[in-house]
């Protein structure tokens, strides 16, 4: 059994995202474990799709394909672990309307470069630290053992993933450029995540 | 020290390939091993984003997914590999304007469910099949033994992803139109091949 759900249990805000996550979203995904977890499969799998949508916009970057690649397997080992356990359910992977947290968090992103590098970087780190925190949730708060023991076997390699993002930023932009557009971003981050998607999803 | 370059040596057709690659191309192969590297490399990524796009087409697709990502992570890792040889000669991942094989290739797709989808995993089974056959040549004939090392460490699981497409369209189409199909397909990938392009390339 998961450990009852109450604020103090949400305390342990990520460092870099603006919110944590709300009571409101905790329940909604603990009472709809299949559903979050299908869509938690979607979402490895787009974030594999990202890190190589990266590499293929900037394929000559010093650096980055060393940081990425490893990335998009790491995303996709675990979409591959999440299809086997949807599988082993007698589920089977179902396409859910996204939410509209990724479509408005990639209208942040600006359109001229080096902007558009640094805000994209940016974003994949936001998105990866705030699916580290809730899977962090999850891996305690889920009804199912089985659920519990995937999530905290992911979450890992979420925060690994958001300090690889944070690498490739700095390294490119400086330290105080990054910091600066990081919090902006993590602000629109929250302010997204702030009314709950009435359908459940990982960044409902 | 490679085999001498003889026609002899290029008489293992790889099945289901129409025509057996040139002398030709194998002699500007060997001639300029740096510009194939890093083309090799491009390929390899290419590979990869090919099999993700294919997994967000189809997302839903029973037995596509648990096929195509471990594919996917597969050509990662082997990008990763040739970028690290790349790099420990000195050198880094150059953008070069890809030969016309790939584009003309695509063009044979049919725009119509589910026929896209047949001519999808087809042709990008034919690419893994001549990948296969021109990696079996530089194993054997490139000049220098790290080189042939190397495509002797990947050509084997490029003729496995072959299978893995022809396996995809053989489940969804039936053997009789699969291979039909691919025999049409397989004519017009060798006739792009016939007059060879004037820079080294894995498919030129």
């Amino acid at each position: 059994m998961g450990i009852p759900l109450t604020s103090k249990n949400l305390n342990k805000t990520i460092k870099w995202l603006a919110q944590p996550t709300s009571l409101a979203w905790l329940q909604q995904a603990v009472e709809n474990p299949l559903v979050v977890l299908i869509d938690h499969a979607h979402c490895e799998r787009k974030a594999a799709g990202v890190a190589i949508q990266l590499m293929f916009r900037y394929p000559c970057e010093p650096g980055l394909a060393e940081a990425l690649s490893p990335l998009a397997r790491e995303e996709l080992e675990h979409f591959e672990r999440v299809i086997s356990l949807i599988k082993s359910k007698g589920q089977s992977l179902k396409l859910l309307p996204a939410p509209p947290y990724g479509a408005a968090l990639a209208k942040e992103i600006r359109k001229g470069e080096p902007e558009r590098m640094l805000d994209s970087f940016l974003v994949s780190g936001l998105i990866e630290a705030r699916s580290h925190e809730r899977m962090s949730l999850l891996a305690i708060h889920s009804l199912e053992e089985e659920l519990r023991q995937l999530y905290t076997d992911l979450l890992a390699s979420e925060a690994r993933h958001f300090c690889i993002y944070w690498r490739l930023a700095e390294e490119r932009f400086g330290r105080d450029v990054t910091v600066c557009r990081l919090e902006e971003l993590a602000k629109v981050e929250s302010a997204i995540l702030q009314s709950l998607h009435p359908e459940p999803r990982m960044h409902s």
